[in-house]
């Protein structure tokens, strides 16, 4: 077995469902302080976080991981044990072996090799890592590490985030920058009452209808050359006693939006608001703003490097998105820091019988590494 | 105590929550039965049904009530416990004296009195009592018994129905009809997906919006002279996961139309399906008719004579209206009989400390035999 199949297997062994860290941490640590890093534990809460250097002054590379899985769900649905890896046809199967335990073990073993070809290399290399990634609140995790550096001074240049950003082929996707997610809780307020008498009550969802499909309705911005539009999504909507006769006297919405550099969090309140205002409605309104959009431009050194790198290696002009989720790059970009994912292919992650390709997974660290010799290696 | 006081006890004592009886018709039947009645006892399924009638051939005049109550809710929430009966400043307190065991008592002392003067009256007189009227599917109360009616060729002429009519005092409000009610479940369908990735989802609360904000805003009928405009609500809506990332796969909203005369089932059915279709939407909607309006036109002979014993005994022209839930009239109607609702002041029914005016009670055989006189005494 290769050094990187030989340690991600040994990461999905350890069942470390978030926010569990579950010794992967311990472990990787361990292997690093051999290479001559520095580690530093900086435990929040519940949550492991990692964060290990190698080398001193100049810019900053940091690589960015997460040691903890999402549930495997009912384990007898997958084909082997979620945390029992397997290979099969040419693939390792277990939770974490997309998202993201296969890139921890690649960004390790890169690391690794390249601190002992460049002993002296200039400016730093460095892994951060936490174990509440995919937690809902991500309270302790990077963003709490983020907040730490920045009372600390701590100086990133470069981060590299290992989540799966390929899309059918290793390299053939990075993301380059994320959009902001915002969501609200919202109450509007009606009177309660007997269906059979509507005068005397105030039907909150019928108040809101014309509210709602003017929101389902609105274009926020058309996006720009970077992200693809803002885009408002109702996850859940609830009014009703259950019972069939009686109207309402409140109904409660949860929405979300993903928002491009075209908007800011505080237009999208004032838009949504004045919405709501327009159509009369009493409401209470909560919001809550989980991550502002992040963006990496085009020319800037690390996402032309990573570029470079896949095209080398990968052989192919990889697609630079600003798509999808969040990540926890949206507490290093803030920092000051240019921000690019690279992983491998996303297309199993959070499902039964995740996997991660072989071959893919042992490319992985000669990725990372050309990383590495292209920004520090000279 | 008056004999309609004394009665009322009698039937609160019992715990007949709906759809129990707790031996409430076994009482009444014996006493009519003393009084030369004929007792058809129809039980169908869980449910106590009882038809008593005095005389032969000619039109019927039936009284209509129910022995089944609401729940009392906490018992500790009411003054004096809700099935011991406590007088107290001229009320007689406890579940069900007005909704409907105070009428139901008084019906009987009218039909004992008035066949003790007139024990050769023409036609008939009778009381239909179910126990269950409170409870939601009303299967097997006076909707079976109408059915039973109908294949043996039962005829009623006339029906006045007990149900607590008046607002401020007693005879101040008849009913002399019911809008109908037409319920229907509907879910639409979507296509469920992360927030972050729309493009792959299809909301349907989405959806789903512009269609709600037309059906809210749509202007069913009228009304007309005889009944209030048809009116639509939405009591319940439900969509989402309850995860915040997660667009959900369908939506669940229960409506409700209390229509009347100006429209149709058939037509709102058929008007309420174009608008979802007009909007593109894809869902299952199930219809349940549970009541069609009834109405007793003015100048019908009964509902003249109730207006006429209103007028005399309480002193005031009765308002007569369409308005309220619905009521056992509407089985009844369909048979064709004229049917009108009179009983006492409403205010106080499903509620803690539910009551009734000593005064009213004690006023109410007169009135109903004041019917009995007007229409058989001859």
């Amino acid at each position: 077995m290769s050094p990187v199949l030989q340690l991600a297997v040994e990461l999905i062994r350890r069942r470390s469902v978030t926010p569990e860290d579950a010794g992967c941490q311990a472990l990787l640590a361990a292997l690093l302080e051999r290479a001559g890093f520095r580690i530093e534990r900086l435990r929040y809460g519940e949550v492991d976080n990692l964060w290990a250097t190698h080398g001193a002054g100049g810019p900053t590379l940091a690589f960015l991981g997460h040691t903890d899985v999402v549930p495997s769900g009912p384990e007898a649905a997958w084909r082997s044990p979620p945390f029992e890896p397997a290979i099969r046809d040419g693939r390792l199967y277990g939770r974490g072996a997309a998202d993201m335990k296969g890139s921890v073990a690649a960004m390790v073993v890169a690391l690794e090799t390249f601190v002992a070809a460049h002993p002296g290399h200039p400016g730093r290399v460095g892994l951060l890592l936490t174990s509440d990634e995919e937690g809902p609140a991500n309270l302790d995790g990077v963003r709490r590490v983020a907040e730490h550096f920045r009372a600390t001074g701590e100086r990133i240049d470069w981060c590299v985030v290992g989540e799966p950003s390929s899309r059918e082929k290793l390299g053939d996707l990075i993301r380059v920058g994320r959009r902001g997610s915002l969501s609200g809780t919202l109450v509007v307020h009606g009177v309660q009452g007997h269906v059979a008498y509507p005068e005397k009550a105030r039907n909150p969802i019928h108040a809101f209808a014309p509210a709602l499909a003017e929101l389902a309705a609105e274009r926020w911005d058309r996006g720009n050359a970077d992200f693809p539009p803002t885009s408002f999504q109702v996850s859940n909507l609830n009014a009703g006693t259950g019972a069939t006769n009686v109207i309402p006297g409140e109904l409660t919405a949860l929405i979300n939006f993903r928002y491009c550099t075209a908007s800011t969090a505080d237009g999208l309140r004032a838009r949504t608001e004045a919405i709501l205002a327009r159509h009369g409605l009493e409401y209470a309104l909560e919001w809550n703003l989980s991550g502002e959009p992040f963006l990496t431009p085009p020319g800037g050194r690390l996402r032309e490097t990573v570029v470079a790198a896949c095209r080398e290696l990968c052989g192919a002009e990889p697609e630079q998105s600003t798509g999808g989720g969040t990540s926890d790059g949206r507490f290093i970009a803030p920092l000051g820091a240019e921000v690019v994912e690279l992983g491998p292919v996303n297309a199993t992650i959070h499902k039964v019988d995740e996997c991660v390709a072989v071959d893919d997974l042992e490319r992985l660290p000669g990725l990372y590494r050309a990383v590495c010799e292209r920004l520090l290696g000279s």
